[in-house]
């Protein structure tokens, strides 16, 4: 048995991320982007107009509401961290995020993503105001160019060491998106490539299983991988009829072919992996983990599926607050029911079990620390 | 209303010390020299033949039955740490001690007290495994020469520093001690000069007075005082007839001046502060929670009080397991009943309210940082 699988540190630190049993039910509440979007839909204005205290408002009252019913709460230190902090309970871990929102554009067709650090900000900084992780989220496609690839891999390995230096767990998120002349063609507008294709939904499950394969990889120090569901529900026999949002789609495989995926995904994974929403509806990402953790996920970084909702009633915070408080917590529940079959963190392969998860205590540990 | 009274780091890892309410109920097991004394009591043998072992075991179970009805755990990195850290639950904050155990003699009659830090130990490494606030025990006397008196100061000026380099609240621990010719005179063994004796009983509360006064001054960079109980109750007219451990004593004082130096206490501390247990019996500690938290105390950071009769089982893990579960749990129970009186840290007049401890929330925060 060896003593040494975790530092003392990271050991400590994921433990306050994770439910009493080691099973991650956190929460996500650091969109900056997406929430610009939204905001703006809902306020009908342009994007431009939306300004910080539409968005530190929106997330202090999201995470005032649900904070407590997740074992960690994931928020970025621009707009949710100042005015959010207090609302997270003490028995709620905090991560917080390092990269820029976006992406820069990249590659010869324009559509490759090449992700940045929030200027100004530090893992430094994230340890001192008392983040328990650090969580990066890059987009990643394993057929872009090299130069792309290597830019993606290099900030990974610079945060991984980062998080090394202050013994912090390092949480890293990938995303996936259209890149391939074929998705493009099949997007209704070639302009604007979605994911929601054939040919995406097709690629998706080796698209999430060989991103994960790579950020296994010991010398990116990624203690949690964050990933994608590697299929696309809305495009199985079983859901392809309108099941979640009311669209007929063609379908390009099963839940048995899910199942496959999702196990793929498990043997790819060489540390404890969660699932995210993507901003998929609650009934399917419900689904997406049950799959997930029937694979041996161990657990889930869930932002959009469980409050987006709430984001319509902005300005009205109270109309807000009461939906929270309603639906938003009844979300919750609904993953309460189905996030159980969750590998606890130190059962995973890696670790085996919580005693086995050492870090090599003994008389010189504070000497040699 | 100010919004800078607190910086962030410190402000989110003071919660993790408190209750919900933002009272302490905080267990010490950081205890080395006075813990090796215990345990050799108990097996009969020389102090220099406790192992390392014996201290970390004994740690680790005291830890593992307590350590949840604490709203925070205090151990050290030596014995403590490496075989504890895994039983302290998430939702209970985690203190690590700086200080060396013992302290140098000095002084011209050889009696005062300097201390020193952990030997291969630092700030920066507590950080990193975790640690929520740093403690840090000094012995102190005003009345010591003023080299012993620039040591000391000196020692807690350099943890204040690095406690807010690393944004890390800093509890500091003030102990007094017999050093004035009266006081070693009035010990019945005057090479071995005791506290309890008239002569100190009667000194004591200007000592922890004063002593408080000096460490609650800006330089000293201090967050939370953890404070001897501002007299001796053994010693009060009241209780001199043997009430707590059955020795006959002529008093000093009665309670109703020990509710002043509670008071004077209480108006000398310019940050919250938290009462130490300093081995006495459990019935004695309750009441001085009793008169301090009326005074205006923020609570308890307790050891022995609560857990001394358990090491008198060692090496019977078990039987000891089994008094921590039944007697130790009592202890504990019993403080539960009469903290309820302390004061919010965030009503400390320091702070005033929670929202009022605020750390400059802004859209500026994270480069300013």
């Amino acid at each position: 048995m060896s003593q040494t699988l975790i530092s003392a540190g990271k050991k400590r630190k994921i433990k306050l991320l994770a439910d009493s049993d080691g099973k991650f039910r956190m929460m996500a509440i650091d969109q900056r982007g997406s929430m610009v979007r939204m905001l703006s839909k809902v306020l009908g204005v342009d994007p431009s107009e939306i300004k910080y205290e539409d968005l530190a408002r929106t997330k202090m009252m999201i995470t005032k509401v649900l904070s407590p019913y997740s074992s960690a709460t994931l928020t970025d230190p621009v707009y949710g961290y100042p005015y959010s902090v207090d609302y997270i309970p003490k028995d709620v871990g905090l991560l917080l995020a390092f990269e820029e929102t976006g992406y820069e554009k990249a590659g010869s067709n324009g559509l490759e993503r090449r992700s940045r650090q929030i200027e100004g900000w530090a893992v430094e900084k994230a340890v001192r105001a008392g983040a328990n992780a650090i969580k990066l989220l890059i987009y990643y496609r394993p057929e872009a160019s090299d130069e792309t690839l290597e830019h993606q891999q290099n900030f990974v390995k610079f945060v991984g060491q980062e998080c090394e230096k202050y013994d912090i767990p390092f949480l890293l998120e990938l995303v996936g998106y259209p890149l391939l002349e074929d998705e493009v063609a099949a997007s209704p507008d070639p302009a604007k490539p979605t994911n929601d294709t054939p040919v995406y939904a097709k690629r998706k499950p080796e698209i999430v299983r060989r991103t994960a394969e790579e950020f296994s990889k010991p010398e990116y120090k990624v203690d949690i991988l964050k990933l994608e569901f590697p299929a696309d529900l809305k495009y199985t026999e079983e859901y392809c009829k309108g099941t979640f949002d009311g669209k007929n789609r063609e379908h390009v495989y099963n839940l048995n072919a899910v199942k496959d995926f999702c196990k793929a995904v498990d043997e790819a994974s060489q540390v404890p992996w969660v699932i995210l929403s993507a901003g998929v509806d609650i009934e399917e990402f419900v689904e997406n983990v049950k799959f997930a953790t029937e694979a041996g996920a161990s657990g889930l970084l869930c932002g959009r599926a469980i409050w987006k909702d709430a984001v319509n009633f902005y300005p009205d915070l109270e109309a807000m607050e009461k939906w929270l408080m309603t639906s938003g917590v009844n979300n919750f529940k609904k993953i309460y029911e189905v996030y159980t079959a969750a590998k606890p963190w130190f059962e995973h392969r890696k670790f085996k079990s919580y005693a086995d998860a050492g870090f090599g205590s003994s008389s010189e540990w504070y000497k040699n620390y």
